[in-house]
C-alpha cells in the first residue's frame, strides 16, 4: 500500500534513484518479535537450567537492565542473575546465552524483502544499508537473513557516536558518491531515519511496522505498511 | 573393552565409589572433531561471504593464531582477517562467528555417555565435572549437551590459575567431603586427568579418545577406548 501524503507530491511517484539505503531492524527483518522470542527463550532455559525464580520476575528484571544498560550490554543476564544474589551464576548465563543466539539461527526477512531487493537492483538502483549499533552485530543480521549480497556497502555508525545523524546522512551520500537527493532512506522511525535523512537532502520512506509503528504521523515522501510499493516508485532509467 | 594393567589390582575391579568425576573435552563429546567442523564452518563463511582468500591459506593461519593465541582467545578471526591486511572486517568476523556458533547446535555427547550417566546414579555414586578453561563456555558445553542435570556440582578451573593441579584435586575431594581413595577421575589426557588425580590419591580412568589418545601408555588404575567398562568396575552398595 502506498500512501500518497500531499495532492501535489503525486509526481515523485516515479523516482530516478541512484541509491537505495534501508535500515535493518523492524525496516528488513522482525527485530522486536525476534528480541521478544529471543529473551522468552533463554529465560526458559535458565529455568530449564533449575534457577527457582519465576518466569514473569524474570521478565522484569531483565527488561529493567535493558533498559537502564542499553541492549547491546554483553552482560544482561549476569546482572538479573546478581539482582537475584544468586551465587554460581555461569551455568544459567552459558544456559541464557546458548538459547539466545539459537533463537537466532530462526531469523527470516520480512516476506517482501529478499525478492524486492533483487528487482530494485535489476532496475539498476544501487542499493545500501544504514544502521546504528555494533558493526558485527549488524552484519550477523545480514549474513543470518542471507540478504547481504544485495548491498553495496553497509554504514553502521555507534550510538555513542552520535547515531544517524544529518551529518552521517550528508557524508554518506559522500562516500557513495551520489547527491542526496537521488537517495531514498528506508526506515521505521521517524527520529533516526526520515528527519535526519530529509534534512540532508534525502527522499524518504517510512515503513509502519515494529513497536515505532503506532504512530503514522510521519514527515516522510512516502509511506507504507510494508516495503512492496518501493518497487513501483523507482523508474527504471531508459536504455 | 577394559584393560586390566596388572594381574594384581584385578581386585579393583569392583570399587566402592563416593565420586565420580568426568572431564568434558574429548572424554564425554568429541571436542576435537567438533572444533574441527567448526573452524571449516567458519572459514567457508568467511568465503562464502567474499572473502578472496583459499580455504587452505585461512586454514593455516587460523591454526598459527590458535596455536600463538590459545583456543579461548576472543579474536581468533579478526586477528587471522589482519594477517590478510583486509580492512573492512566486521562483515566476515560476522560471518565466521555466526558459523562457529551455529556448528555448536549439532553437538551432541559420546553414545554411551547419557545411559551410562543415568546408570552410574542409580547405583549411588554422585557424578561431578572437573574441566580447565572458561566457566560459562563449559557449562555451555554441559547445556547442550542435555547431560548439565546428571551432575551434582561443576569444577571449572582456569589454566592461568594453574589448571588442573594435584592441589586442585586435593580441594575438589574436601569440597565434595569425600575421601581421594573414593573418588574416581574419568579423562582423556594423561598430564591434566590422570597424572595430578593420581598423586592426590585418586582412583583414575583414562580414555582412549580424541587427539592425545595415540600413546597408549598409562599410570591409570583403568584404561579403555570408551566408558562403558565404568558401569562395571563400580559395585552397587550393597542395601
Amino acid at each position: 500500500m502506498l500512501i500518497k501524503k500531499h495532492k501535489n507530491t503525486s509526481f515523485l511517484i516515479f523516482l530516478m534513484l541512484s541509491a537505495i539505503i534501508f535500515d535493518i531492524d523492524n525496516t528488513l527483518y522482525p527485530s522486536y518479535e525476534f528480541a521478544e522470542l529471543a529473551r522468552k527463550n533463554a529465560i526458559h532455559a535458565m529455568i530449564r537450567a533449575g534457577l527457582d525464580i519465576s518466569e514473569s520476575e524474570l521478565e522484569r528484571e531483565l527488561k529493567k537492565v535493558i533498559r537502564e544498560r542499553g541492549s547491546n550490554y554483553p552482560n544482561h543476564f549476569d546482572d538479573v542473575l546478581k539482582k537475584f544474589e544468586i551465587k554460581n551464576r555461569a551455568k544459567f548465563v552459558a544456559a541464557a546465552v546458548a538459547a539466545y543466539h539459537d533463537t537466532k539461527i530462526t531469523i527470516l526477512p520480512f516476506p517482501e524483502v529478499p525478492r524486492l531487493l533483487l528487482d530494485l537492483r535489476d532496475k539498476g538502483v544501487k542499493l545500501y544499508v544504514a544502521s546504528e549499533g555494533l558493526e558485527v552485530k549488524q552484519w550477523d543480521k545480514l549474513i543470518r537473513l542471507q540478504i547481504a549480497q544485495y548491498f553495496e556497502e553497509v554504514f553502521v555508525v555507534k550510538t555513542e557516536e552520535g547515531g544517524k545523524t544529518v551529518s552521517f546522512f550528508k557524508q554518506l551520500a559522500k562516500k557513495i558518491n551520489a547527491r542526496p537527493e537521488d537517495c531514498l532512506m528506508v526506515g521505521d522511525r521517524e527520529d533516526k531515519d526520515i528527519i535526519p535523512a530529509k534534512k540532508a537532502g534525502f527522499k524518504t520512506f517510512r515503513v509502519f511496522r515494529g513497536p515505532y509503528s503506532k504512530n503514522k504521523k510521519t514527515s516522510a515522501d512516502f509511506c507504507g505498511k510494508d516495503l512492496t510499493a518501493l518497487v513501483k516508485i523507482v523508474k527504471k532509467p531508459s536504455p
